[in-house]
């Protein structure tokens, strides 16, 4: 048996192990999507311990923790930290197979020094000897992102948002830049709870009335402007699918009014606002140069009853089936006909769409930017060792994988850079593997611009960072 | 070379191997869902031959001998056994790769004592040395049971089955215990040929008249309540999609009328009937602590020609590709919200579901029991070498393995416990190469728990046997 | 490492090179399926220089080109070949994993007797050496045919094609055949431009009036008739699904109608014309004995800009992700029921469909043919080791693998038969684990009955050639 977890971990070749070591491990990282607070990011607070750490906000942990059959109290309740933390302890053990599992481990070792295996027998010694390093060390958001050599932090952040710490840490934070993400969804849920109000902040916010579906393009455009001058270079919104529904702007409005009122609206009305509000804010990106983001596929708040106790984003999510491909690509094509597609970057969170996205890329390709349309890297549910290693294999078969902008951690806790190890330990294995078995001729400098490329240099050249 | 199918079969790493034989390969057997008839159980008939015992009820090997172009004399009709051997031996060594080849060698192997590979030049003397291991030995049906180390097995039985054999063997038969599932299937087939005949055999078998929707939820739950008496733990039902269609009563009287004169439906008709009583079905089973199996994505009956000439369950079914995702969270949570949720087992025939339905189970997951929806075990089409490692590892990756429940053989033969050497051989291969990469922290007593549990513990805990 | 690319490329254990050297290496091919001009094959001329054989029309290179960014007169444009070589070098080396840069390298060594990797460095050597071979070589169609060991070549024919080649090539090529193959799409695609005036052609070329859809039938069949003196065997046809919609003549006639009118069509309208004169061809392919190809799940012309300057077919397609069961099942099931099936071979270019089709064979297999209904090989997209390598485990796990017709180029490259070598490569790479692993009984003559009929035989008898 090899070593748990060792320093080969996943690099079972010697090429493997020569990529990631001479030319992975030490690149810098370009964070270009999280969900991370600029807050707290801010504020610098060091945690007390290794469940606020761990357990105060992560979905996945929770998830796994129910699925043992531990109650909410665990979770998201009020038993204390090391209760918490004994029972995540009790589930990581039979998380085998599971990127938990790995992610855990990483971070043990990676922020703690911990080497030993976490599970029930050793969860007690663990907690206490997380704590004291905690107790004794430096836990400090700011620090671990300095530490994990993390350069760009790129928040999502809503359009009506002042961005207030993004520019406190702009003046004050020299050691890396955390940037804005523009992330209009509340703005193109129109039939979700909540959206007149979500309206009216925005007129506030861009400072305008907004009447009209027109307005609603203003007023975005104008608080798209505002991101920009904070530096902002990345959009990002979430669908189940992409809409393309062209519509006249007299019928747009009385979609809009209903939605105002609260009306219940038809599934194509919804479509209908929404592809005509993409349509202009992909035209607004790529006049300002950003690159948009386009999350597909997930499938939220599948649970009504702990929606209602626990709100939003707390491992109630699933994945969706829907059909993606033609309405995708007459919404780009709509774009591309104005001479308007931005740099776009698809995610799939369903894997039986990655063939769809990976061709999709090629429909639109330009002499803009080098893979000005990227299959963007295996995302939150996909995150895992296959679904890594179906991405990469699906782009090098039907697209060019050296131009990969790589990874970003989709995350919201400041340990979880281990994922972007994991992910080049996963990249320096697949390609070792290829070329140790005479696959990919070897030549130290272009196999060293592929890799570097894929860590880091593609992604801080495609966003224009630096 | 490895030696054919020896006792390594499938096991490439030390590690798989220990985890095989020291702790995988003696445990018990759950067969938690068989399509075995408990009657052949009762009555306990030794086979005459074979050909009888593989090739007159198995639709597997009548497709791959109508693939390599033998009529269907050889398959359903009047060859003789001799000839019938023969032509599936001639089949079986065309087909590389596929499970048939290896559940045949396993089951010669350790029913007969027969290693001999099996093609068309070993054909003739295998089957006279089966047949002379039959004529001497005891193949009798609870006989080949209990040396397969089986201690339950859960049948597959309409509502309005009298259960007389379940009834005699919980009587007579100590070695293993013959279960019945309750499958209300033609119940919920209202568009189906012969629904009024069956509705007309349901009001006898639940004793009350049926004229409404109403009616037929408070039948099947009384007999759902005499198949509890029984024993019964676990029910199961089919669909192509589950369905969401809320709707008033009156309306589904109507459909529930139109149906019982045989007219012509819309699918939305069907499936607000069918949402309605499968709604109501899943609270009598949480009622009852019962599993709630659904099996999606068969399209059954697609050769119309054979169906007219050798009816269903022939061989004649595929692999259908609806959307699934949002109907069956909407259902799910229904159950839910009224606090009625029950233990379910969530079945795919669709492969490219993996993700959807592995995601699903996190929606739902409680306290109630350790993962109370279950991914269920690759199945029918799916039940191979790649389809059971996919689901595996799609589990391992998206929930929590540890906690699985485990294959069953879905099987209408007597010999077909050999699939869960099989399945059990599988997963200690991918465990096994797990541990031995490093990617998980070897501890015996943990390793030990985790496959002892997939391989029997689990299913009796969670199904609540013993 | 291994030696790049060697003569043991992909096959990793010593069976499969076994496989590979003594079976599978010296079997002629059998190209049934590619898009090859007959005129440029009878007009035979040799090449000026590796640009032009490479580059003037292989969408595949143009589209990994604009993904590295560069500019379209490097791909269709009017740049020199040497610079539109040295674009496309600088392209391949960052194509790690793609099958173009397995494509290449292969054709550089079997055509051109070059070993060395091509890169943005070697770029110009290479350009040189192998415009020196082709000065100095014989690069003429014929000549490539020849040498690569092809004995049938069947092109794609649209039904008013005159078919002089291939009667000019039968007289004049004993070296191998060149036999058309039917695709009647532009009299399937009423919706699209142009259709008036082809039905206008189809007239002519048939040589009776076309008023009605039955009229369009018999004009159908009379060609099929005399591409069948030509020695076709084979239609083809494309579909993102095959659509399954009855209709009575009287509305199949109006929409005929508004069709020729160039009037705005449903698509249930469009499936409903398509359906009905698919019946019949269908029939019609079953009275000629010919073998019905249906590609499925291509999404076209993408690029409206693109396509409104350079047209189709230059790389600007991609994957579609439509439901395709049910309807294909219910169309071969109304041949089937007619008793009029033909040979059918069905193509899916989303992987996600694989499971479908592969299961969908066995509903129609009969005693007709070995595996009458074919899973046709790894398809454009799906052309890689990664689909290749799928569909044979798809296959094999589903269905009878060595009754499979294999490979075909799909090709508009004359130096493209490399891809049977690569094919053969990894059928040969996964046979051999197999039997390596002790999966699979080694027998000399039967495995290489399956080696030897995958690669050529197989295709041979089913096609009824020779």
């Amino acid at each position: 048996m090899n070593k748990f977890m060792n320093e080969s971990f996943l690099l079972d070749t010697d090429c493997a192990k020569k990529l990631f070591n001479d030319f992975a491990k030490d690149m810098p990282i370009c964070d270009y999507h999280c969900h991370l607070s600029p807050e707290e990011i801010y504020e610098n607070e060091q945690p007390t311990d290794i469940s606020q750490l761990w357990l105060s906000g992560d979905h996945y942990k929770w998830r796994a923790m129910r699925s043992c059959g531990f109650e909410e109290k665990f979770c998201t309740g009020n038993a204390t930290p090391k209760e918490k933390f004994l029972a995540f302890a009790k589930t990581l053990q039979f998380c085998i197979g599971n990127p938990l599992y790995h992610w855990a481990h990483i971070e043990l070792q990676r922020y703690f020094g911990i080497d030993t295996p976490l599970n029930e027998k050793t969860a007690e010694d663990i907690f206490n000897r997380a704590n004291a390093a905690i107790e004794n060390g430096d836990f400090r958001p700011r620090t671990l992102i300095k530490n994990s050599n993390v350069k760009y932090v790129c928040t999502t952040d809503d359009p009506i948002d002042s961005l207030e710490y993004h520019k406190l840490l702009a003046n004050e934070e020299k050691g890396f830049k955390v940037l804005p993400s523009f992330r209009p969804d509340k703005a193109l849920n129109l039939h979700l709870e909540g959206f007149p109000e979500y309206i009216r902040a925005l007129e506030k916010a861009a400072d305008m009335k907004i009447k009209s579906v027109n307005n609603v393009i203003a007023a975005l455009c104008k608080r798209a402007d505002f991101f920009n001058s904070a530096g902002c270079r990345i959009s990002d919104q979430a669908f189940d699918y992409v809409p393309f529904e062209p519509a006249e702007e007299e019928e747009l409005d009385i979609i809009f009014n209903k939605a105002l009122n609260a009306e219940a609206l038809e599934q194509i009305e919804i479509d209908k606002y929404r592809y005509r509000v993409m349509l202009a804010l992909g035209k607004k990106y790529s006049e300002l140069g950003w690159a948009m983001e386009i999350h597909i596929g997930a499938m939220r708040n599948n649970n009504t009853a702990m929606f209602n106790s626990i709100g939003a984003d707390t491992g109630f999510d699933s994945v969706g089936d829907c059909e993606i491909a033609e309405p995708l690509s007459r919404f780009l094509d709509a774009l591309n006909t104005d001479g308007a597609l931005p740099k776009t970057i698809l995610f799939n969170l369903n894997d039986k769409d990655n063939t769809v996205l990976a061709t999709m890329l090629g429909n639109f390709q330009s002499a803009e930017a080098e893979s000005i349309i990227q299959f963007g890297p295996a995302w939150w549910f996909l995150d895992t060792m296959d679904g890594m290693t179906a991405q990469l294999k699906t782009l090098a078969n039907l697209g060019v994988l050296g131009k990969f902008i790589g990874m970003e951690t989709d995350s919201r806790s400041f340990t979880s850079y281990g994922r972007h190890e994991y992910f080049r330990r996963i990249l320096c294995r697949l390609l070792g593997r290829w070329i140790e078995d005479g696959w990919y001729a070897y030549d130290e400098e272009i196999v060293k611009e592929i890799v570097q490329g894929i860590c880091y240099n593609n992604a801080i050249k495609y966003f224009g960072f630096e």
